[in-house]
Order: C-alpha cells, then structure tokens, then sequence
C-alpha cells in the first residue's frame, strides 16, 4: 500500500513538473490530502506551488490546507482570488479555520475574518481568544446539540435540520436551556430506540468534561486514562462549548512527546512545525546554539578544577587514564535517572510530593551501580595495570591507585543518579517544565563535581 | 475534579485498612476503573489486595484487571474462584482477555484456556497467536459485519441479533461470503436512510486496512496520518480480521515515544509496565546497569588518548582549562544531532534514503554552530586570558592559544554534529532501531575524538 502512494506521488510530482493539469488531477484523486501536503512541503519553488493549489482548487485543497505547517500556510492560501477564498473556508471546521487563520500574519487575518459571514467571524474570533495549546485552542464547536425533555423523533428531527456536518452526529450533548451541560447520547440509542422514548432515558452522564482553559496535557491525559474518543470542553459554570476529538488528543500526546524529548537533549524554542527535512538550518541553528554556548561556558568549571588540581594530575599522570571515565559515568547516570523521572512524570505517575520516595529509590540505585561499577573497575586495575606496567610513582601501589579511581567512580555514579533524579523534580516543584532541565546540563554540573570527587579522592588516599 | 479524584482515592485507602466492605463499595461507585487500578498498584500488602478485588467482585472487577500493569494481572485473577473467573472473562473483550492471558505464566494460561467456552477458547488461541507488538496482537474482533446484499432494514436486524457488544455497532463492515473486506458504513447512515437502500448505496471503502502482521508502529502512524478512529485489520487475502481502535493507537503512541526517550538516554530491555514508583530499585539497576559498564570502558579510549599526549598538557597546562568544554561540546552537539534525527524517524519525516541530504544539512549546520562558538571563545580567550594574566610557556602567545583552542572546538562541534546524526540513519540502515544508538555511546565516541583533535590541534599550532 505504501508502494502505491509512493507511485502516485511520483506521478503528482511529473504532473507538477509538465505542467499537466488534468493528469494532476487525477493522480490527485487517489491521493489522501495528508500525502499531498505533504508533497506541497517538499516543493521548493513557489510557481509550483501556485500551480499545484489552483489546479486541485479551493474546495478540495481545504483538507490540505489544514494538514499544512503553519509557515506555508499563508501562501498557499494566497493562491486564491477572494471568491475561491470563501469556498474553501466553507469547506473547514471551525477548528481548522481558526487554526488557518492562526498561522497568518496579524494584517492578513483581519483581512479573513473580514470576507467571512457574520456568523463564522463570531465564533472564529471566540475560538482565537483561546490559547493554542488550551483545550479551547483545540476544540471544534461542531456538536449536536438535543434537550433532555424532547424524544426520540424530536431528537432526530432537529439533528436532520442543524446537520452543519456529518461528524457532529457522533457528538450529540444533552443541554439545559441555559446550555449547561447535562449528558451525551449516543446515535446507536436513537436509531435503536421508539421514536416515543424520552431523551432523558437514553442520557449518560458526562464524566470528565474538562475546562475550556485546562493546559492541552491534561486534556491528552483525559483521553488516555478514561480511553475517550471525544471529550467535552465546558466554561466555569459547566456550559458546553465545544470538544475535543480524539485525533486531537494523539497529536497532543505527540507534540509533548516530541517537546520533551527536544527538550531533553537541549534543544530551545518550539518544534517547527515543519518536517526535519523542510526547515531550514538557520532555524536548526537557532535552537541548538544557545544551550551549546552556555554548556560551553559552564563547562570551563571543570576546566578550572583541573587546572587547579595541577599538582595531583602531574604527580600520578595515569590518573588521566580514569579520568575520562569516572566523569562521564557521572553524566550518563544522571541523564538516565533524569530521562526517567522526567518521562513518568509527563505520563502523570509522579508529582514533586513524591520527591522523598525517588530520592530514596534513587539512592538505593546509585549506590547498588556505584558499588558494582566501582568493584568491576578495581578489579580490572589491580588485574591489568601490573601487566601492562602503567607507570605510577614511587610509594603509591596498584591496589592504592585502582581503590581511589573505583572509590571516586562510585562516589560520583551515586550522587550524580541522585542529582539527575531530583533536578527535573526541583524544576516542577518550581512551576518549570521539569524537562527544561536537559540532560547536558546535568552532565555538565555532575561533570565538575566529578573532577573535584577524582582528585579531592586522590588526594586522600595516594597522599600527593 | 482531579481533586475529588483524590479525595474518593483517600477514602478508598480508608476503606481498604478498615476491612470496610460496604465504604469500600460506595466509593468505587463514583471511581473510574483506571483510577482503581492505579490504586491497586500502590497496595503492598496482599491481604489488602485481596480484600479490594473481592469486595469489587468479578464483573466490575473485569475493567479493572484490564487496566493493570502485567505484573499484577496473575495475583489478582487469582483472588477469584473458578466459577467469579468465569464471570470476569465474560466481561472482558476479546483483546483484553488475550492481554490477560498473555501476562499469565504458561501453566496458568492453559488452566485458563480450560474454563473458557469453546468459541472463546478458538478466539483466544487465535488472537494468542499474533505478536503482542502487531496489529494482530492489539485487534478486537468486536465488530459489526453485513453484507453489500441486504438493505438498511435487514442489517439494522442482523446487527441487533449479533448485538455482543455494543461497541461493535461503531464498527460496521461490509464483507463478502468470503470474508472479503468490501467497505465500510457508517450507523448514521443506518439511522438516516429509508429501509429499502440497499447497504451497497452507502458502503464506504476502506482506504487503509492494516495488515495483522504490521508492526504497531505501523499502526499508529496510519492512525496519525488518516484521523482515524478505527482501523480494519486484515489477512494476507485481504480476509478482515478485526479492528483496532483509536485508544490502543494512542498507546501505541506513548510506548514508542517512551522506548525511544528511554533508550536515548542509555536505557536498555524493555519498560516495565508498573509505574516508576511501583518498580524495584532490581528492575531499574538492571536497565541502567549494562549501558554504563559498557560506556565506562570504552571512556577509557579518551583517557588513552590523554595518557598518550602527556607532554602536550604538561607543556601548556592551561590547556586543561577548556579540555572538558571542547570535549563536551561535541558530546552536546552530537546528542542534538542525533534526538533531531531519531525523532524525525520515528515520526515518518525521515527514511535511510534521506542520508545524504541529512549529511549535507548537518554538515552546514555543524560548520555553522563551529564557526560561531570558536569565534566567541576565540575573543572571551584573547580578551581575558591576559586579563587573569593565565600561565603560558615563553614563546606561546595568548592569541596563538585561543586560536588553538577555537579551532578545536569548532571542528569537534562539526564532526560531532555529523556523527550525531548520521549514527541513526546508520543503524535504521542496518534494520536496527535507530535509537538504539543512544546519545551516551555518541557522546563517549566523541568524547575520544575530541580528545585527540583537541591535543593534535595545540601540538601542530603551538609548536609542542
């Protein structure tokens, strides 16, 4: 099946290239609008672009529009004359209109919203009053709407004559007369039920509607836990305003999957919502330079350590040998303890009241690793460095040299799984994404306390 | 509303250490299952457990055991009799009583399979016989058949008749004698339509069944990229199956991201199905555990490396200063590279026949970021290394010197870059998961890398 698209979209793309409109059209056809926005993004020159939107026309390239980045938005939209304009706005939801207008500059969108009826310009300015990543950001209004005093046949009645669109029929809310929310029906209770029942025998309670201002994490979380296919969004006094659908909620879940996990590895600024391919290095460079020039500077700390631990270094150079190790043993912990707090808490199984049992969980981890690392590690330098004669100053035996390299990998590997751990709880505690603790921060910082632990251990035990 | 959430969970605790039956009863009323679950899991005590399980009784029970993390399924299944087992697997549906079955040992398994009917048995042998990680592992077969033949009126009373769930009503095909998959209808169109249309007027076709070998990647992304809601699952003969629904994509969804992040960051088997808190510091050490031995010894490379240009650091020791920067820049770098890389793999965005144009976009981006970070540590070195009058042999300049140093870091940056994100693409080339190469073992290889670029580097320019 996936063969077939790729044929077809070498076909759209010789189309494109001749010029061919009717064979454009065609292929076209057999083409979803996903793929064919997809297409749209791998084309660089905008000739062709204009080419391909017009030919498909308004009415169809609606649905392409709205699986568009929001950076091409724009100017395909500006593809067409005002008239055409109009027809593919008709053709979107109120959720997809209000994201096309969104992704506009702020002239342009007034100019949309002013050849847009009185009625949608109403509702598109309500909708855009909301966050983008709010559960009113997310919600279309397109929601059947019954009373609980009508039947059956009144039911169906006046769904019939409201049906703005076919996917409201999946979405059908009891509402008082005051638009409070009082419950949902389900089309299957209409269609198997006497036109004589009351609707308020076929109502089912609506147990988590959220708030039209809830964060879009929690309205992913609401899909999760209680596997919704849609969920009712409500004002502060429980008026029914709209809903969330479930291809929603997957996209949400995905754009916070991919922001913590940018996050993580220190990448700044919102994804782009461009494919990786499409977006320019410039915008590449942008969100990478900064946590690279800062862990640059902040890794001069370390420097310092070392510079100032001359003497330690110079006395025993194969101390050098370890060193490289016991620092990055440091870091690799830490971002494995601060990668797995960091993702239970995005799935909700930790919150910063539960500090106390990961400190106490990662502690017990860090020394049972640093233990065992620490013992592996000082059996291989008693066993090995006598074969190979690594040099070490008079005084100072292998088994002194290999207990102050495994004493310090143990001390480093158990405070740095405890500071990688509490960190990203810290930042949630403090109201940060805990996620915003990327990973080669820790590092760097349990980099420089491992320097210190190397040497100050050193020190200690082989008396420089 | 979370707050009544906990406020019911507190009560059930309650409950639960005062052997308060009836309490306990009133409270799971106003609980959704997935909440108990997730109480269940912070029980230690199996008295407990078995109080809570018992009192619930097996048909409210049944969801709930769907719910929980696998570990758990086989205690708690057993705090039931045979004839309460019974009843708790007529409540489930198919795929979650596979799912249960599943987590059971062998022996327990076949006991279960015993008390089964006999269609049920055939089902779950069947469903047992897929991969927990395919389609076929995650379908329902729930669903709702008819045939292009009848009209609206005699599938409306097939369906009624074979009414076993009523989510199959939201699954209606159209199948031939065969089992052929020939489209889909919609209940609306059911509802909606005079009773003599015939279902093959209002047959949709399917435009994107599954195949029940398909990996449930797979899955998700057709789920992502078509809206879906449900997706038909079929045979090698296009013989349909089942269904998937759009929950199991959307935990599809949250599993891979979590196995990508996890093993980014150096996590190796599989993720534990409990919860971080409610996994043993055992199970977390033995994920952790492996990664960081292996990185520790192959952290030895760059301390080789160190050993072996003693003379370059003992000649000018302020190079020690800004070894761990240059070191840590390129470890930073390539982990950007490489998250950027495998979550556009893991999204669709990008394929192994995409090498080349990453290789070239990372290498502009490489060349970017290394020639901007040199230059400003070229000036911070020539401005404040004669400020802090810093100790440089006779006859090394201070702009000889930052110049070494920035142009180390700029070329390990680039070649980091590179590497970071060329790894992946790699592995994904080689039919492996391309997170496989977790950004630690990227940092370590060029951890060593820079090492020696860094060393070579002042040796050449600084005449050592």
């Amino acid at each position: 099946m996936q063969e077939t698209v790729s044929l077809n979209l070498e076909m759209l793309e010789e189309a494109v290239e001749a010029r061919d409109g009717s064979g454009l059209l065609r292929v076209v056809e057999s083409l979803h609008y996903a793929d064919i926005a997809r297409f749209q993004e791998s084309l660089s020159d905008h000739d062709e672009v204009e080419f391909l939107v017009r030919i498909i026309g308004p009415v169809k390239y609606a649905s392409v529009l709205a699986e568009l980045p929001e950076e091409l938005v724009e100017s395909s939209l500006y593809c067409f004359n005002t008239t055409d304009k109009r027809l593919l706005f008709a053709e979107l939801s109120d959720d997809d209109l209000t994201d096309v207008l969104r992704a506009l500059s702020e002239v342009k969108r007034s100019e949309m919203l002013g050849i847009l009826g009185r009625k949608d310009k109403e509702l598109v300015r309500a909708l855009l009053r909301y966050d983008e990543d709010t559960a009113g950001g997310w919600m279309t209004t397109q929601i059947g709407r019954v009373s609980g005093d009508m039947t059956v046949k009144k039911a169906l009645e006046s769904l019939r004559v409201n049906l703005e669109s076919t996917d409201t029929l999946s979405r059908i809310f009891v509402v008082s007369d005051e638009g409070k929310l009082e419950g949902r029906i389900r089309l299957r209770d209409l269609a198997f039920n006497t036109w004589d029942t009351p609707i308020s025998d076929i109502t089912y309670s609506e147990e988590h509607p959220i708030l039209a201002t809830a964060d879009q994490e929690e309205v992913a979380m609401t899909f999760k836990k209680y596997d919704a296919t849609i969920v009712a969004v409500v004002d502060e006094s429980n008026r029914l305003l709209g809903v969330v659908t479930h291809d929603d909620a997957m996209e949400i879940a995905e754009q916070e999957s991919t922001e913590d996990m940018e996050m993580i590895a220190g990448l700044s600024g919102e994804q782009s919502e461009s494919s990786y391919l499409y977006t320019t290095v410039f915008t590449h460079f942008k969100r990478r330079f900064w946590w690279l020039l800062g862990l640059a500077f902040l890794a001069v700390a370390s420097g310092y350590v070392m510079l100032r631990f001359e003497n330690v270094l110079s006395g025993i150079y194969l101390l050098s040998l370890f060193l490289p190790m016991v620092i990055a043993a440091g870091g690799n912990t830490g971002g494995q303890a601060a990668t797995m707090v960091i993702r239970a808490m995005a799935l909700g199984e930790l919150t910063p009241s539960d500090s106390a049992k990961v400190a106490w969980k990662e502690f017990r981890l860090g020394a049972l690793l640093g233990s065992l690392l620490a013992v592996t590690i000082f059996i291989v330098c008693a066993a090995l460095l006598p074969v190979f004669r690594a040099p070490l100053p008079d005084g100072v035996s292998y088994l002194a040299f290999g207990f102050a390299v495994s004493l310090s990998l143990g001390l480093q590997v158990m405070f740095s799984t405890l500071i990688g751990a509490l960190l990203p709880l810290l930042a949630r505690s403090l109201k940060l994404d805990p996620a915003v603790i990327a990973a080669p921060a820790i590092t760097t910082v349990v980099d420089a306390i491992g320097m210190v632990i190397y040497f100050v251990t050193a020190q200690a035990i082989l008396g420089l």
